[in-house]
C-alpha cells in the first residue's frame, strides 16, 4: 500500500476521528486540544469555508481565498491533531473503521459532521441547469456563469434575444436564496450595466421563486414581509406560492404551465445530508439526516456523534436549524462529552448529558444596507439589521487577515459599487461558442 | 447570425481595433479617449492582468482577483470604446478585417498586442508535465498542483516515496523563473512544512535549471551573481549550464542523462508570440514575433501596429525587452501616431516617427526582502532592491482597491509567513487517487 493513513502504534491513545472540518467538526478538534486523545480530522477540501459569505463569492463581491482558511493552519497549534485531505467512501460502525478508498482508518470515537449538499427532490437532471451553492467551486462556477451571461447579452443586438441572458432566476427563498437574489439584483441592475453599451439596468430582471407562501419562512411574518419589501425595492421580482415543475436550458416552468425563459437559474431550494450517513444504519429524516439522541449520538452507538447539518434534533417542538451557531454549539457539546467520558474511571457509565441549542437570533442580508435580523425580542430591519449582520459576520470570520481584507472589499464595494472579484478565469475552450444561443 | 459585433453605420468614424487588453493594448485605448475614433478592444479574458505579480497567485500569496481588473470597468469612462469578449481566429489585412469565429470585424487601423504564450521548443508533449505561467488559469492550476504535492507527501510514510513530491523544479532562470523559484522556496521550505506532520522543510527541495551560464541573463554579471547567492540562501539549488532533454510524469532528464525525479515541474524557459500574427504575412523572428518598422507598424502596412511581446524591435544593437514598461511606452507611441495622423489633412503623408524605448531599469524579486534592481547607474541588491520593487509594483497596480488589498496581503504574509490564498478549490473527482503514485 503506497498511501498511509496515520498509524496506531501499540498502547496508543484514544482516537477521535472527525469527518468534516466545517463549523461543527473544527470546533470539536479545537476543543480537544488538551484532551488525552489523538484527533484525526478528514475533509475533502483543504480549507475551512466561511459558508455564510459564500453567496458573495458567487456574486463577485469577494475572492474565494477571502472566506477560506487552510485547515492545517487552523490546527497548527493542536499537536494532537492530524489532518487528512481526502474523501470518505464508507463507514463501518461494527469494526469501528472509516473507509477512504482502499485505505481504512480506525476510531474509538467517531464524529460525523459532513454537512449537506443540494437536493433536487428527485430531479437530478436539473442540476446541470440550476447549480446550487455549497462549495467554493460552486461559487466560482456560478460567478463565471453570471458574468458570462452579461457578456452574451452584450454580443446580441435584439432585445428579444438578450432577455433570457439578462433574467436571473433563484429557486427557493430561504436565507441563501434571499441573499443570492439581493446580491444578484445589485450586480445585475446597478453595478454591471454601467459597463455595457447595449443594455441598461432596466432590462435586467432578478426573479425569486418560492413554493411556500412567504420568503424567509423561519422568520416572523413581519420580518418576512419586510424582507420581501426590501427585495422588491432592489428590483427583485418575488413569486411566492409558485412551484417549479421543470428546469432546462431554456429556463423554468412553473406549476400551471407558465414558462420563464432564463439562461441563469440558481438552486437554493433543498438540501440533503451526505449519503455516507446511510452506513450508520440509523433512522434518517427525509433529507437524509440522522435522527440523533438528545446527546447527539447515534441510537445504540454512544461512541458515534452526528453534528451540524448532518443531524436532525427536535427541541421544544421545532427542529434545531442548520446554521453555523447551532453547528458550533453542537461541536462544543460533543467535545465536552468526549473529554468528560475519558476523565471517568474505566467501566463507569457516562451520563448522557443532553444538548441544548441556545438561539441567539438569526439574520439575513438582502443588499447594501438592507437586511432583517431576529434577535429574540429585538427585531431589526433595513440599515440597522445590516450593520448588525456585518459586525457579527466579521467577528466570526476565521483569521485576522481575512477580516481586514473582507472589510476593505465591503467598504470599497459599498462606496464605489465595485465588486472586487469580477474575474472570469478563462474563456471557454470553444471561444465564442460558449456564450451563444445553443 | 445570432451574434453581432459592433456595427458600422454609414458615415461612421475611423475605427481602431485593438487586439489584446494587456499593458500595450489598454494604453492605446485609454490614450485615444478624446480622439475622433471608435475604439474596439478585443480580449479572450474579461480582465486586464497585472502579470508581474502572477507568480504570487501561483505560489498562494495572492488571490486571483487581487491582480485582475475588469477591462470594461477600466474603460467605463471611455465613451468611444467598446469591449468585445472573445477570441480572434484570424486576420485579413487585405480586406482590413479581423475574424472571430464566423463573425468579422472591420478596421481602419489595427493594433495587435496579443502578447505571448509559453513555448516548449518543439516539445509540446512537455506541456502536460511542466505547465507555464501566463494566465490566471495557469496560476490557479499551478497553485493547486503545488498544494496537492504537499498533501501527497503527507499521505506517504517512506521518505523515498515522499521525495519526488517534495522536489519542485523550475526550468528557465529568467525573471519569471527566478521569482517562481524564490517564492516556491519560501512556501516549500519555510511556510508549509510547519503545518505538516510527516516531513519538515529540510526534506523539500527547489531546483532552478538554466541552460545558459547564469541566472537573470539580461542583468549585469554582478547582479546575476547576487541573485544566485540570494536564491541559494533561500535554499534554492541553482543549476546553470544544464539543458533539459526530457520532461515526463517522473521528472526531468538533463543533457548527459542525469534524471531528476520530481512531481512538480514548472516551465519558465521560452515564450512564443500568438500564432495569429502569421496572418499578417510579415517577417517574424524565431519566437514568432513580428519584425516591426521603427514606428511599430508592419512593413508595407502603415495602418497595422504590432506592440508589446508580439513585436520584435532592435534598438542600439539590442532587442527591446518584453516587459510591462516597454509595452506601455509602445502603446503610448501608437496612440500618438494614430491621433496625429487623423489631425493631418486627408491625403497628406504622415511622418513615420520612430519609437524610442526609454529603459528606466529592471528588477526581479527573489523572496522576502530579497531582490535585485538595475536602475541604470544605480544597482541595488537585497532588502533595498526589494523595497524599491514593492513600491514600484504597488504604484503600477491597476485600481485603488487592489493596491490596499495586495499591500495588506503582503504585510500579513511578511509578518506571519502566512500565504493568503492557500486554497484548493476542489478535491479531484477521483478523490484520493489524484495524489497517489500512478
Amino acid at each position: 500500500m503506497k498511501n498511509a493513513l496515520p498509524d496506531r502504534g501499540a498502547g496508543s491513545r484514544h482516537r477521535v476521528v472527525i469527518l468534516g472540518a466545517g463549523f461543527a467538526g473544527l470546533r470539536v478538534a479545537k476543543l480537544l486540544k488538551k484532551a488525552p486523545v489523538d484527533v484525526v480530522i478528514v475533509d475533502r477540501q483543504n480549507h475551512h469555508l466561511f459558508q455564510p459569505l459564500l453567496y458573495q463569492v458567487a456574486t463577485a463581491g469577494l475572492a474565494a481565498p477571502d472566506i477560506a482558511a487552510p485547515i492545517r493552519r487552523i490546527l497548527r497549534g493542536n499537536r494532537n491533531a492530524r489532518v487528512v485531505y481526502g474523501e470518505v467512501t464508507g463507514l463501518d460502525p461494527a469494526s469501528q473503521t472509516v473507509r477512504m478508498g482502499e485505505d481504512e482508518l480506525g476510531y474509538d470515537t467517531l464524529v460525523v459532521a459532513t454537512g449537506a449538499t443540494h437536493s433536487y427532490f428527485g430531479h437530478d437532471e436539473w442540476a446541470e441547469y440550476a447549480p446550487g451553492l455549497k462549495t467554493l467551486g460552486d461559487a466560482q462556477r456560478i460567478r463565471s456563469h453570471v458574468l458570462r451571461a452579461f457578456e452574451s447579452a452584450e454580443r446580441l443586438s435584439d432585445p428579444k434575444d438578450q432577455a433570457p441572458w439578462l433574467r436571473f432566476v433563484v429557486v427557493g427563498a430561504g436565507p441563501t436564496g434571499v441573499e443570492l437574489a439581493g446580491a444578484l439584483a445589485e450586480l445585475a441592475r446597478k453595478i454591471l450595466p454601467r459597463d455595457f453599451r447595449r443594455f441598461d439596468g432596466s432590462k435586467t430582471e432578478v426573479m425569486l421563486i418560492e413554493a411556500g407562501p412567504r420568503v424567509l419562512a423561519p422568520y416572523t411574518e413581519e420580518l418576512s414581509a419586510s424582507a420581501q419589501r426590501q427585495l422588491e425595492k432592489l428590483g427583485v421580482t418575488v413569486r411566492t406560492g409558485s412551484s417549479v415543475t421543470n428546469i432546462d436550458g431554456n429556463g423554468v416552468t412553473l406549476e400551471g404551465g407558465e414558462e420563464i425563459p432564463a439562461r441563469t437559474v440558481l438552486w437554493a431550494a433543498g438540501i440533503r445530508a451526505s449519503s455516507v450517513l446511510e452506513d450508520l444504519h440509523a433512522p434518517l429524516d427525509r433529507a437524509g439526516r440522522v435522527m440523533v439522541e438528545p446527546d447527539l449520538t447515534v441510537p445504540g452507538r454512544p461512541n458515534v456523534f452526528v453534528l451540524g447539518d448532518a443531524a436532525h434534533l427536535e427541541q421544544d417542538g421545532s427542529q434545531v436549524p442548520g446554521v453555523a451557531p447551532a453547528a458550533m454549539q453542537m461541536g462544543k457539546h460533543a467535545a465536552k462529552t468526549i473529554a468528560s467520558r475519558l476523565r471517568l474511571k474505566q467501566g463507569a457509565q457516562p451520563a448522557a448529558r443532553p444538548f441544548r441549542y441556545r438561539d441567539k437570533g438569526s439574520m439575513a442580508t438582502i443588499g447594501r444596507a438592507s437586511a432583517v435580523a431576529d434577535l429574540g425580542k429585538v427585531k431589526l430591519k433595513g440599515w440597522l439589521a445590516w450593520m448588525a449582520w456585518l459586525v457579527i459576520h466579521l467577528m466570526f470570520l476565521v483569521g485576522f487577515r481575512s477580516k481586514i481584507v473582507v472589510l476593505i472589499n465591503w467598504v470599497w464595494a459599498y462606496i464605489g459599487y465595485r465588486p472586487a472579484a469580477r474575474v472570469l478565469p478563462e474563456l471557454a475552450d470553444d471561444g465564442l461558442a460558449r456564450t451563444e444561443t445553443p
